[in-house]
């Protein structure tokens, strides 16, 4: 089957969390925005939701057939079982999903640290209150995350989240540590020492054959000031 | 199976969306850190991880047998379909998580309304911050939500959310609604009258009989100022 991922043409966002994992099964995919002819109208028309019955709230939202599944761990709950990417027991997924929810709860802070009063203002409309939440991010907020996610790590030999193989959540793991290394470069090189086994993972994974493949093609978009990891040197002392 | 639910005693919070289903199923469960003899102190006890290999990053957890599952949406994935609390279809149940998944999203949002900053600071001091985000909060980001909530109950003649049949989504719409009257009286009073569709379904979940005999007893705990539905009346203009 060929998916449709539809998701905003210019950022990695909540959509790259999708694009890893479909990148790392090698599924038949279109990035349907990113495509010339379709672009951000083809994503805008489903939210307008004239032309099915569940309507996505917000990208990034997953054509797989007659189905359309929105909201990023939703998509990776349904995607992953079908690619080998998560255990086939029940318990196993579960977990796996809990992991990916805690993962999407760190990346809404990430995303506050620059956008604490709202998405609708500019960063420079939100300046000082930036400044403080990204310091208790940094400071509190980061080494509570990596901390669980290290924990959880050294209950298993394997070096994954699961233990014994490699699942969804281990890319999103690593797609947490890149961007928070892209957004808080200070930070994390103080940090990095503190949660060996994180860092381990994230370089297993970008290692992998078709992950590395794909970070050096051109459908990775960079990391950039308008995604949900961006770089302010003045929200990273 | 006797459940036991692991959340903050003293507050509905998210532990309110999987208390409300419990409820509404007639399952039997304990809430055990409401329990004398127990207390916060074995809620705690689950978070320090020496007991079991996964550990929660936070409450509410529930203990199934031997499963342990955290996080509030993952909690209702799980327990729902063992309760009729949705219909039995993936694509049903893909729906149903997808909008729960967007109520959380709306709840991070409501609890951010006063603390943009973060929740180690007391609301004394992020006020000025908060009222800014309140004001984003009211004005904007309300009104989106009831939209989209309304918008996907007009497609149902049922008055139910997924159409035909009552599900857990139903639930915690019904108890945002709820929270956000405490919260924000001022601002549904404004807005209610447009999503008379969201209402009305507030209306009938409160009348159910398990839910209705659940807010009568001293099981649900009143809204107060230590949950994530505050009411400050200066955000509330």
């Amino acid at each position: 089957m060929r998916y449709e991922l539809y998701y905003w043409p210019s950022i990695q966002g909540r959509g790259e969390f999708v694009r890893l994992a479909l990148e790392e099964a090698g599924a038949d995919y279109l990035d349907v925005a990113r495509l010339p002819k379709q672009g951000v109208p083809a994503l805008m028309q489903f939210l307008g939701g004239k032309s099915q019955g569940r309507i996505p709230f917000a990208p990034p939202f997953l054509k797989a057939g007659k189905l359309v599944i929105a909201q990023t761990a939703n998509i990776l709950l349904w995607l992953a079982p079908r690619h080998g990417l998560v255990p086939k027991s029940e318990a196993a997924r579960l977990w796996a999903h809990q992991l990916q929810l805690t993962i999407a709860d760190w990346l809404v802070e990430a995303h506050d640290a620059h956008h604490p009063i709202g998405g609708a203002f500019y960063y420079e409309d939100q300046k000082p209150e930036s400044k403080r939440r990204a310091a208790h991010f940094t400071a509190e907020r980061m080494p509570k995350f990596l901390g669980y996610f290290e924990r959880v790590l050294a209950r298993e030999r394997s070096g994954w989240l699961l233990g014994g193989t490699f699942s969804y959540p281990d890319l999103s793991l690593s797609q947490m540590i890149a961007g928070l290394r892209y957004a808080f470069p200070r930070a994390m090189e103080r940090l990095e020492p503190k949660y060996p086994r994180s860092i381990a993972l994230h370089e297993r994974v970008t290692a992998r054959s078709r992950i590395a493949a794909y970070l050096a093609s051109k459908r990775r978009i960079p990391f950039n000031q308008q995604g949900i990891f961006r770089h302010y040197p003045e929200l990273d002392v």
